[in-house]
């Protein structure tokens, strides 16, 4: 055969699976998009259209990979556990990372429009992916409150630093000369004297950031009770077809599951303890 | 601060960065393609709006990252070749891998209604994407060599099996049977005898797959010269900004460079003896 | 400088740190045992000697690397498990894995004479070693079970297939067609009715194998309680100096710590109740 | 099976194949190695019955691994070259790094009272390996000029250094002290005019290193002419049997080789020139 000669290249192509059993974290951080939201005139501190559209690509992913259990995003990243004993790809890393980086992308070009219907797409933006390992719950945790507590930490600065210039007549680089070495009762206190603002009632979805879950749904219940449950999305005729979800329920008895989205607290207890099977040992 | 006592969870981002001097070929291939293609009623046997699309976004690619040297597609995947001594993202595999897959997936979403006008996009495509290692010029050009002879072998048997299903009036059942077991020169006489196709006169972007490659121009000859220079493409405002370009052209005298689709023979010596310094040791 | 010019070759030293928190276990094969023990006259089926120089070799190794918690050694083979949050030579793996594995050969190849005082070492034996990650301690016990349950199986086959070989007088290829297909109480039977044997009396060291844990030792109890404390080799000049221990001594309040070696149950429960700190989280 | 329902802890040992048709360039370093003189009262600057049992336990591992091409040591380290398709143990990594490593610490163990004859082994030796890559049969030589500058650079200095302490009378501090910031020349006028050494009249072992190459014999010639073949390591009843060449001998019409020990420039082209085969694309 005339391409047979050739095919010893494919030698070159080095296997590289993930450890078995260790909690797979695959996080997306959008490439450039500082200029993005500059260019496409994104709402400061918060455009709430740019990150319904992050949760929409989330969710899509998350509709296509039924071993991701959980996701959480904020500002242009995203990240995405996997049960432990996730078996996808084999666990091949290249493909499970590229896979994944590619149809959060695609979603998010192809979904714009929904959200930010009256800003046309200038140029191609881009994600990039990496995919780290934890070996216990408790890593699995605190690399969720790390990015948790991120996620405070530059909201409550870019909500100080934008009142400051967009309602206090301040140029950017007096914004945060007024910032530089306050700390977090300094500004709460700053946004209130100054702007009548009060940190704790700004939208959780700014404070807390988002929190797809995979919920099991019992058959009686159906799925009713999810606080922002996006039934529009569910049902796009657009979606992927979940065809990873067919396979993992023949192996199992039926559980039917919905990912919902919420904006809470994750550092704490409380959503752990009323989810004692997420990050259980399989 | 809040979030300094999670942060040793970034312990566990390994490094992995690629050996030095070492060709990389990142390759891309379309997820599912099979369906996607039936969705939107792509052309059989081959749909050249969305092959000109793949090479569009292949364009795209190479217009971002300097580093490419050549890239060649066919049907729903493409490869893209870094000269030896490429430094970008100081080789991190991850950061390549998926920027760059990211990066292909927009432009094929945001540019699809260029090339598919009436065929509005019914969901999102993906790609998955992979980095293989080549020590040697000589396994580069193997390589190569076994990607378009892969292209001839399938394109040979699309058009004779797409013949005897549209034109023939077999089912996809009996074509495939029909073309069990026979050589090449058996396929060619039957295009030929039954349809009266010579399959060698067919456009040659079907059967040698499309060759992007980043050409030197001297300042007075100006780029004019290029087969197929895609100047819309070059001079789209969607196009990202060539930000390392700006860094390359620091480091040496100013070399201009233009990106020329071809699709020719890539198998044999010439087109490699015309561009000697493409696989040089650095 | 002489050599700067060249210096820059160590760009293709890349890092290769081992997953954090992941509990690693070292495990060392002896190359071409089977010539070895034909060569030097080992006593089949079990050359006690040769496994006491064995066990001799994995203390030394405990000793000096005292992030080692308890190694398991049958036949020509030795696993060493690390504390999950070992952190010696920054978990790089081929420094580990290679230094251990040549400390071992050197104490097996140094101490040969110790145990097999009228046997010349006729060659350089040699081993390899690998390094695997486990991030459960479940997957750790299973992995240790499945060491001990092959010792088991080894060992009985080997036990009936000298007896019937050395007392039978069968060929091997008798012997072995005498055990094809028998099963566990076949063979039991066989030994005791054909040669008044009972597996079950045999030395625990060759139905069980070789544990070595390191137990604590309270100031006042000085560690007289060991059931086979080898203070010989302990107190013997030759012992490498365990300089990683005395960095460790700075970090935490003074445990001693002592070596002790078992030829106990591994896989049930009781061993590892009663030693509930050695697979804890960190 | 007894042991089955653990097994699944096999799917941990993770492939680990190195990248094909790049040279691979095995290191190794003694550990703890100046504590190592000290205690056996090596000869300074240069014990060449201790750089002899290096060289002899370098020749062991060439004897038994035919891939290996050229070995160059010094001090306490060696590295070994592999030819460009090596393919001993599927080129996995953890496999080969640690036979070699742990048969040149056998052997140096072994063979250690051949050479120190009078100066018995008080504690075990041991050594660190590890494998690097090189793409190039470039880069590969500037690796071997990196590792022969070093040489030089080392023992200019150390001879220098131990002629003012063993012969000027200074202590170390002073030693020290009076080389530092000096240049090369200033060394060399300093060891002939104080000492009367003449610097490039000191052996060539000291001063070049050892360089270990397999070279091709023709059969009538019958290997005689090596400059310092070591007949008596070769015919040694001790040495490892060669398995690897008798498959070796099968694939090839039977080329005989042996190992020759030089001390001579390998950073110059006239080495490489003699020896065109020896780097060549395979």
């Amino acid at each position: 055969m005339a391409g047979s000669k050739f095919a010893y290249v494919r030698n070159f192509e080095l296997p590289d699976p993930l450890l078995p059993e260790a909690f797979m974290v695959l996080r997306i951080d959008g490439h450039a998009f500082h200029r993005l939201s500059e260019e496409h005139n994104f709402v400061k501190p918060n455009d709430e259209r740019a990150l319904q559209l992050m949760d929409h690509a989330a969710r899509d992913v998350m509709n296509e990979f039924k071993d991701i259990i959980l996701a959480f995003g904020e500002s242009d990243e995203y990240s995405f556990l996997f049960r432990r004993s996730a078996s996808l790809y084999n666990r091949r890393e290249a493909k499970i990372l590229t896979t994944i980086t590619s149809l959060f992308t695609s979603s998010y070009v192809f979904n714009w429009s929904k959200y930010l219907s009256d800003t046309p797409l200038k140029y191609c933006p881009s994600f990039d992916g990496r995919i780290v390992l934890y070996p216990t719950a408790t890593v699995v945790r605190d690399y969720l409150s790390w990015r948790q507590a991120d996620t405070h930490i530059n909201n409550l600065y870019n909500t100080v630093f934008w009142a400051l210039v967009l309602k206090g007549g301040q140029t950017t680089t007096e914004a945060h000369a007024t910032l530089r070495g306050t700390v977090s009762s300094q500004k709460h206190e700053m946004l209130y004297s100054r702007f009548g603002i009060n940190y704790n009632e700004l939208p959780a979805r700014f404070r807390k950031g988002s929190v797809l879950v995979r919920e099991e749904v019992s058959d009686t219940t159906e799925a009713r009770s999810g606080p922002e449950t996006d039934k529009a999305a569910a049902s796009d005729p657009g979606e992927p077809v979940p065809t990873s979800g067919k396979k993992a329920q023949k192996k199992k008895p039926r559980v039917r599951t919905t990912v919902e989205l919420y904006h809470c607290d994750i550092i704490g207890d409380e959503f752990w303890d009323c989810r004692q099977n997420l990050l259980a040992d399989s």
